[in-house]
């Protein structure tokens, strides 16, 4: 950054430029990076396209790169390929919103039993009246506590919930649950569970988090919602509970799932198909993080939302 | 009432004594009215039984009868065979919350397409990645803002919408909606609407209010939702505007719909068979309203929620 020239903010599409609008002392390119991008000498921070590969050694050939923004949160493989001393920035909370309300959504529909209106529509019936199962007074165990959990909680307060979240570690609670356990009560907490939401990051220790013993734990007719990522359950004890358990998977393993996959017909069991983040939702509020983020570098040469800085070669 | 004898009340099952749990100076009976009840002579409060026909010359035989207490929120036919002075008291927001949470579950579903997931899953179909609708960032029109439309709007807050009421009247907003339109205001509002959530009480004015012209000033691919009742909407106006907009109805008229009815195949037509009430959310809140209104009879006399009173014969 300098005080006299401008800051070069390369975009995927134009379309950005005129949804972040102007901002003093910043000059836009777009360049999708499927080739080199124009004025690459002079590119200080860059965009790379959403949804959509590019070439990741593109970074090494922007001689005065100080700052990479995603528009992802996940940001696998990219560390490694950032020269010395650039920063990498995820889209920190630009798939919250749309992540949690369909956390909401899975649970809502499977709780009213919506899969057996759409297929009874489908064959022209209405059923005789009888009791469904509301979300109302059920018993709701988050299990993973940042942004998008807090966010899930936040929509499911004023369904009259009994809500607990777990989290890495215990802490105190704050106006959503009154207390945030640690991953190990865990399984004390299971038999005490009507609806067990997933929004934990895949790590290693998360993998199969979701596993037979879990599921074993969870009492007769409880719903299993799984917006965090396929890996982090264990389709095989899926398989084998699915009927006394029921289940809403946003995510599977593996995804995309084949035609003949089992779990396509095992009962009680929703499947969307990874729809979390990809809505109407994400551009205004991508859009919003790019702004603040690109108007802060102008302004102090800094981003924020860090999650790696290119090493030093030597 | 008397200070010295206890009040006798009647409940339609055994269940009902067991939860509503005992209260000082009550003594129950269970009848279900199919035939006179025990204890005929001292009955002071009756309670008719739920999703039950009974026989409803039945009160003008009990000599005692002061107040009848409904389990539903309709009351039709009733006030007409009250004895003169007999309080008629209806199920005042016992079914507030479970229709509440019906509207988003429908609103949801329709908006994230979940029918289509189910007619994939079924067929073993992993579709393509692309940009779905959000329920986040939509203006919600709220068409009746009573006890539930109060309560869908509670619950559609966290969800990040621009919210909007129409009520009878025009009148102050408040903690949910920043003003309350009169109906007169709903042709301006309906061209700024993506989502219509009707839930006003069905009685003439109200017959027939969503119809051609007020689906026809709505933009190209809004959602109405209705949850109030099937005649409230006019099924020939729905077919003719069935695609263009989206539909989501928890009623129909007719209804039940028959088998071969063209809405069953209709364009983005959502249908859940009227199963806004009829969740376990009922009975916690029925017990609690029953055990309120009964303390309050043995203490007082009266009951709350008297939406009719018997005449006089002379």
């Amino acid at each position: 950054m300098s005080s006299t020239e401008s800051v070069v903010v390369s975009v995927p599409e134009s379309d950005w430029v005129t949804d972040i609008g102007p901002i003093d002392g910043v000059e836009f390119v777009v360049s999708d990076l499927g080739s080199d991008p124009e004025r690459a000498d002079d590119i200080e921070v860059c965009v790379p396209p959403y949804m959509q590969a590019f070439d990741r050694s593109v970074f090494a050939r922007l001689p005065r790169l100080r700052a990479v923004q995603l528009l992802t949160a996940g940001y696998d493989g990219l560390p490694e390929v950032l020269p010395p001393g650039v920063a990498l920035a995820n889209a920190a909370g630009v798939h919250t919103t749309s992540t949690a309300e369909l956390a909401v959504a899975l649970t809502l529909a499977a709780q009213r039993e919506f899969p057996q209106f759409v297929r009874d529509a489908d064959r022209g019936h209405w059923p005789p009246g009888r009791i469904y199962r509301a979300l109302a007074d059920s018993r709701v165990l988050i299990v993973g506590y940042g942004a998008i959990g807090q966010a899930i909680a936040a929509r499911l307060t004023p369904f009259e919930v009994e809500l607990t979240a777990v989290a890495t570690r215990a802490r105190e609670g704050d106006e959503l649950v009154p207390q945030i356990h640690g991953i190990d009560d865990l399984p004390g907490l299971l038999p005490h569970t009507d609806i067990l939401i997933v929004i934990v990051p895949l790590v290693e220790r998360t993998h199969h988090l979701i596993d037979d013993a879990v599921l074993a734990a969870l009492p007769d007719g409880a719903l299993v919602v799984n917006v965090a990522r396929g890996k982090v359950a264990d389709t095989d004890a899926i398989l084998r509970h699915a009927g006394r358990l029921r289940f809403a998977l946003d995510v599977t393993d593996p995804e995309p799932l084949p035609d003949d996959h089992p779990l396509w017909k095992a009962p009680d069991v929703l499947i969307s198909p990874h729809v979390g983040g990809a809505t109407t939702a994400f551009r205004p509020r991508a859009v919003r993080l790019l702004r603040a983020q690109i108007e802060q570098y102008a302004r102090t040469g800094s981003i924020d939302h860090v999650v790696a800085v290119g090493a030093d070669a030597g």
